[in-house]
């Protein structure tokens, strides 16, 4: 069958994975439809940023260095109005916040701070601040705004809804169908008869891939392979356009372990069937063109370090993402049962405070334990052969989710 | 109209904030729609995870202690079936990973690490671990797996429908109402004319609330007050079944701003109109029973303060989700202009190395400005009156998007 049997290290692996894992086609979308996804492009704003001098307070616009007692309010702009107009000395202009100032040279008075008698102004309390915010001060025309690469937030968004950009170009919502396989699986709502276990990892998955935007088709296999290909052939339409293909269990070596197979049913070429990283060992990636397929561990806690080292390297690739970073922080407590002939992904608790990011080791015995996923929100890397660490080590992890305080 | 004009610090403005936002009332919803909904009850395991003693590898399954020369294979375990036999000296069973052990006190042998004759089988290397998981090791039956209040993420849900926990008590959908006002205010896709500016609110609003699981209906409603309310009232049905109204300008003391009169026609009524922040200082919020408003003031970078500042306390509360949290870090670079009456909220760019969270402050003039919402992931919050901050000064600040290393 011509598979690798190389028992690749995590970085060859991840290696790997960059390399056959090439960006997509980007498209364009309403910025309506754009949350969550990657930009493919720079963005210059197409006029300065604000395209006028405009009024920060609700107040009277005069001249800069008018000195006169009183003044005639010789107008009202409001925003949205625009009256250009040049003043004199005496004069003032009503504007609200917002409203674009008649002429250059001027300041604005706070409402606040003036007294009215009729069409006559005296300023009570002169400020120092000039209360208008002048064309082109937050950007100029021309100027880079939004990076290509970055993930659309709200914040980008906004300012790319201000810079008239309503149609981004951005990385395509992708396409994952997920397998799962083991005929002792059930479905979580059904009470597991000796021997049976509740189906984790469907949900697991599933929620892991909407996190990162991909649509997501899901099927339970038969542990029969002949029934599993029928099964298979009945939604292929759907199944051949997944840009990415995720089969759960089956990857080692027993005797109705099918996903090397499959996936070279499927057309997939395996590139690698191994990664010497605990857990999650029989780690499988492959490559059908432009298409990509893993296959996970069964084991939850395997499935969820695969796919925060493996699975994300893979969608940032084809989305032209940022690829997962590891970050470094500080042991919280002691780590002993560190050696081991792989390198290891510990799940762990970050927390941050002033003096440091402090991690905190959660316990897990198993690649089938699963109680430390309620807590945890970081993969300690652990090198191979490491010794015992000492609270306040250095250690390297990935955040695998939100972060809080100590 | 009764609206009282204090001005609120921000601790007062975020305590009235939290005591008027209740939890809603909790209802059970599919596992497969929990994705980010807030839990709220403990869920303890309802059976022992593992249930049953399980193989952690293919290979066979002999008495702890046997150390006969050769093993008879007296049987084969399948991940899913369950043969209870107790097992003699110089006997072994094939089990699959994952399959139940025939009875207790056994070991199991990586089939790797076998020689197999036929129906003899050979243990060529011994390994030290015992390659099985025992009954309960991850959670006995009773214990707490999950607690109320957790935002339900990827691993808490796998690990519910391990549990068969599948219709978990979460919080509700919470369904918010967005107005923007400002007859100045413009589609993104039009270009403006002098005084114009594109409409950035509605879709910071919209993916802000989107990334807090909230649905999100939005309308633009005209500067003249009669015009607004005529428009409200044709949908009036969708607004008075909202939990939340946010509405976005008009929030100031100029004589087309009627965010306080149009919150009090909708039965709210006003708790504060001014909150000590820069920017951000016209916030309103308004209470209506179960029903909570704010008037956010229209330019985008207050609007961005508000929402993370205090349209989140709220949201918390009514969702009965942890509060915003005020984290501490270091500051990357000297931080001048902090002299203020106000407490200042500066967008800023977090970056976590070891040795400590760094935080940059971005440029920013006004609250006019957007394009530091490119970048910003953070919001310092710098004290009344504080002077100028040194470079690795303790800062205090907010977490408002994703984290990455330096």
């Amino acid at each position: 069958m011509g598979i690798e049997t190389k028992i690749h290290s995590l970085n060859e692996a991840i290696a790997k994975i960059r390399s056959h894992c090439q960006p997509l086609p980007a498209n364009r979308i309403p910025l309506t439809n754009a949350l969550g996804r990657i930009l493919r492009e720079n963005v210059q704003a197409v006029e300065d940023l604000p395209p006028f001098d405009c009024s920060t307070r609700d107040g009277f616009a005069i001249l800069a260095e008018d000195t006169s007692a009183s003044f005639h309010v010789i107008g009202t702009i409001h925003a949205g109005d625009w009256r250009p107009r040049e003043l004199k000395s005496g004069e003032a202009v009503r504007v609200a916040t917002g409203a674009p100032l008649p002429c250059s040279g001027l300041r604005v008075d706070m409402q606040e701070n003036v007294r009215k008698h009729g069409d006559l102004i005296q300023i009570a309390e002169r400020e120092n601040a000039r209360n208008f915010r002048r064309r082109g001060e937050d950007a100029k025309i021309g100027q880079l705004v939004v990076s290509s690469g970055v993930c659309l937030d709200a914040g980008k968004l906004a300012l790319l809804a201000s810079a008239g950009h309503i149609s981004p170009l951005v990385s395509p919502c992708l396409r994952v169908a997920h397998f799962t396989t083991g005929d002792e699986i059930i479905p979580p709502d059904q009470v597991p008869r000796p021997g049976q276990i509740r189906d984790s990892n469907s949900i697991l998955i599933r929620s892991l891939l909407h996190s990162c935007g991909c649509e997501v088709l899901q099927m339970h296999l038969p542990e029969d392979f002949a029934r599993a290909k029928l099964e298979i052939e009945k939604r292929k339409t759907e199944i051949d356009v997944a840009d990415l293909i995720l089969v759960s269990g089956g990857a080692s070596v027993g005797d109705k372990d099918f996903t090397q197979p499959l996936l070279e049913w499927l057309g997939f070429e395996i590139i690698f069937s191994q990664v010497n990283i605990r857990p999650g060992k029989p780690l499988i990636f492959g490559v059908n063109g432009p298409r990509k397929a893993f296959g996970l561990p069964g084991n939850p806690l395997s499935h969820f370090v695969c796919f925060h080292v493996a699975v994300t390297t893979a969608l940032a690739g084809l989305l032209d993402a940022a690829p997962p970073q590891f970050l470094r922080g500080e042991l919280a407590v002691n780590l002993t049962e560190t050696l081991s002939t792989r390198e290891t992904f510990w799940p762990a608790r970050l927390e941050i405070a002033f003096g440091g990011i402090r991690l905190h080791p959660l316990v897990w015995a198993s690649s089938g334990d699963i109680t430390c996923l309620a807590t945890a929100n970081a993969l300690l890397r652990v090198r191979i052969n490491q010794g015992p660490m000492e609270a306040g080590s250095e250690v390297e992890f990935l955040l695998t989710g939100g972060v809080v305080g100590s």
